[in-house]
């Protein structure tokens, strides 16, 4: 019979947590095998209502007899964490992005070689049914050859002001998802990236975000051209899209109505509101995102996030945080 | 060079005028001949309008020369009008129902036989795109066996009453349009009817309509069952939806909205009314029925519907109507 | 602190197992307590993957010190055990229908009246949010006053057959959940039934199903019409949906792809399946399902869907079975 | 009675004929008065099939007594005959670009202003029903303060070799509508020029065409950034959508599809097309472009598409080739 894979969790933030109760009730072939918040009291809530331990230390958890963890802490502490948990020759999941800085990304995924422990990145909306249904379309070949992609991603509403203070900004924090979803859409390198930004939604975010607002053009290797745009305050919900268009057609992902029905009476037609975040929209994406991690780690197959693809978003994230600031396209790779 | 058919109106209501203005200007290899009312004024003034003569008597239009003739006068004038188009040796298009009288309809239509000239009658949904393309999925076998139909027809008003007085009642002026559909996207015959209705929209239509809202149910000789659902007050616009069940699929015409913007906010989504009645709707339809009619003449080609197919959907009608009395189905045929 | 719900199974085939692993997981506030399965290997399989005991009898679960229990196997067994239950004083879910015959349910009911017991009916089509939202339409009055209202539901594939030779046939196993249905849309009593139906799909169906397509048409007390249409083999997925119209309006509930991703070129647009069967279809509404019965019995508050409203679809069955037999229609109630 | 316009066209290409057929035919208020082209047959064949007279020159048919004149000859020629309709008193239609060169748009304007007649360019897109509700969604407030403003504009296929050899290229032929349609929806002036485009369809293009595939950031006076993005070959139809993104919620126009029916079998969802090039897309929106021109001339009234209008896209369309070029942003205004 087939192992069950012991998964720790570090850090129970929003999305510990939510990686926590997946884990504990609705991945097959895994288990939560305990947690661990630098905040006390955040654990041992969570463990106490999912029934298992909250570990005093990161350490512990890592020694804990676990397969596998996953690093949901803040963003700076992910390479050393990274380390620790291939020191112990553990399976790594890290959400994204590995690190704001790329030496401490190299070293992170330098050790994640070196102690030959698979590590995947958290970009989950590779793992969304629609987002993957177009990557497929791109490649079989039914687009032909890819000239444009189109990616739209806004939030609901802007992080909270002492996240924000430590996400590294738009590009670092939410473009980051596009970046990846350029690479992942196109199969393609980016060459070249050219933003434009500005801070529209609320004056008062001026001191913590220096954009909340863009648009990003990308040049692939392939030639192709992708164009991003986000904005941290869509009130009508969670705006996800993608779309890809080329010499043999146009393939697209929409957005999904919380509920399928509609109304119709003299004024027009009136329907429901678009899934409002992360957890709604992309909640089967973060499961087939642990699917994918656990058969991995069982087949001895490779991650389907890589190192690789944790660091390249953030070296096209420094070049559009220049483009923005400069007005001028930024050449990379 | 290919002749023009010269075509002459009779009959200068709402949908007489509506012929003559495509004649005149929209249908190629087609001309306005003339137009005749029995309110002189009426005739007048589409006459002036579009640049025709406006003859003082049916006889006189009939006798004039021209090739062919559209009857879109009251129904009760129908079938003399055809015969005396006949015996002028004149191509006629007529508007649905032929009559409300099964002996009338087979005097007109023996009349047509003999002369030997070509009798088109004015289902004009057979010619939209839409619904056309549902028949043309059962017709090329893509749905397999079909097992059901259904068909939505509501207005957005009821007719006014003093046309009411004389339509024949919802069956014989409403749902005659949806009885030709199921013959058109089956092709196959009805066996048997069942009609539930009442009188929901407005108690003062009592006095001059028995029934505005309906479920008609026909088992056809194939098999297969459809079902037929009216109202004359869908407040949300003109409502024209056809769908096909069988082995192999499901295929089904929607509603065209006014146009194809939407709006999200926080509340949902907003998007526009659908066609508000059937000039707007079948515009396309209309002109399509005209270009058979053209083709049809010019290549001595025979009618896409004919005069059987003008009495079919009578005979439905008739035992709707019973049925609808007496609670209990009607074999026919 | 609230107490958790302690909830035993009762028949561990498909849907027995979907409500154990739901309550084992998925519902907060109710935890899985035990199963039972007349086959103890199917049983033993259950309990074993969800972490709970077997019971060696119907009797040594609902003895065990549950709060309440889900009534999941066969129909005929449904009277009885609900009698058991409800003498132990447990609440009690029971799938649908109650029983095929109507003093077994009367008798049932009786007993969990005497008891005091908390008594819910799986129509689970209720919790759909799509579903529930036309119902809201019409019971704020959106719609103004409830004209026609049409329900498809079509199953992928007919039921296999040794199921079929048990399940009292289209009306009771299928149909059944569309009375429903039509009752919670309109808020009305059915007082007339009449059924028009076939055995198309697969002449070997013969011997265990007497019709496997059928059209009915419900009179309401309100007057309102509703017509269902059924068949056991849409190819394209479960079709699923609701539409009310009305003096204000029209609202429906549409079918759910799988994805939100669709693709064109110049043969036109190509997009995803719907959902396949109902487990994908109504997983929330499952979940939804046992929300209410939780709260229900945490609040001591009345079921949302009662033992009258297990017992209305069954009276109305009998009459569908009569008429769709006689081709008359039947009153009722 | 209303005076009706006498309009003449000088120009028989494509273009030409279309708006000769709508002004003989459908459009209220207005009559066709004559045609001239360069290529005498082109003039003789559509002045024989709509009845009017074929002027032996562009003078003759300006002198000849006509109220207005729609030039739709090759853009180099429009300045000239600009000045000579304006000389002559004439309302002016022509359409777009007025030219290539500012210089001569400048004289051109200064013409029309010193006669005092009415200049309207044929920004055609801004009477389409779709996009112009999206303006009227971000004109009265409806999206809050604009953010964001996207247009997807992408032909079925390459203009042909010997059109774009004069044509200017991508940004004055194709992106000049786009240009007109971001000022049309801000409501603001473009500041800023970023473009990054290819030749990517076809190698054999490139001794006529410099692009053929472009995506052009706008950055308004308003804050508002504004993504274009470009193909000249779209097999799947005539792409043309507009999206306006706000802090009050999002807008945008949908492609229409050539009818309104689909199927579905177990692959899926098939339907139309969308609508194949500008004249069956655009239909209405010309009909309606001449009705508001019918109308200013009619009242006095002020041109919806004014000079100043004409004009703005050409210099964004400068800006937009230069950056192209460069790979830098041009500011402009």
């Amino acid at each position: 019979m087939a192992k069950v894979l012991r998964i720790g969790v570090l850090g129970c933030g929003r999305i510990g947590v939510m990686h926590a109760e997946m884990l504990a009730r609705r991945v097959p072939g895994a288990e939560l095998a305990g947690v661990y918040d630098v905040v006390g009291r955040a654990a041992a809530e969570v463990a106490d209502r999912l029934g298992v331990g909250a570990a005093a230390s990161a350490e512990e958890l890592l020694d804990s007899g676990i397969d596998a963890v996953a690093i949901c802490t803040s963003t700076d502490t992910h390479p050393e964490l990274i380390v620790a948990a291939a020191g112990a020759g553990l399976a790594v999941f890290c959400e994204k992005p590995i690190s704001l800085d790329l030496d401490d990304i190299d070293s992170a995924v330098a050790a994640v070689d070196k102690a030959g422990v698979l590590l995947q990145v958290g970009f989950n909306r590779r793992f969304d049914p629609s987002h993957a249904a177009v990557r497929d379309a791109v490649a079989v070949g039914a687009l032909g050859e890819l000239h444009l992609v189109r990616i739209t991603s806004r939030d609901p509403a802007p992080p909270p002001r002492d996240y924000l203070a430590r996400s590294g900004g738009l590009f670092y924090d939410t473009t980051i998802h596009d970046f990846d979803m350029a690479r992942f859409i196109t199969g393609s390198e980016v060459v070249e990236v050219h933003a434009t930004a500005a801070l529209r939604i609320e004056p008062s975010l001026a001191d913590v975000a220096e954009f909340d607002t863009a648009v990003v053009v990308l040049r692939h290797q392939s030639g192709c051209i992708t164009t991003i745009d986000n904005s941290w305050q869509a009130v009508y919900g969670y705006d996800q899209r993608v779309e890809a268009f080329g010499s043999g057609g146009v393939a697209a992902s929409e957005n999904q109505p919380e509920h399928a029905a509609w109304r119709r009476d003299a004024t027009g037609l009136a329907a429901a509101p678009i899934r409002h975040f992360f957890l709604e929209r992309y909640e089967e994406a973060y499961l087939r995102q642990w699917d994918a991690f656990v058969g991995a780690v069982s087949t001895g197959g490779a991650a389907l996030v890589t190192g690789a693809d944790g660091r390249a978003p953030v070296v096209i994230a420094q070049a559009a945080t220049e483009s923005a600031r400069t007005g001028h396209p930024v050449s990379i790779g």
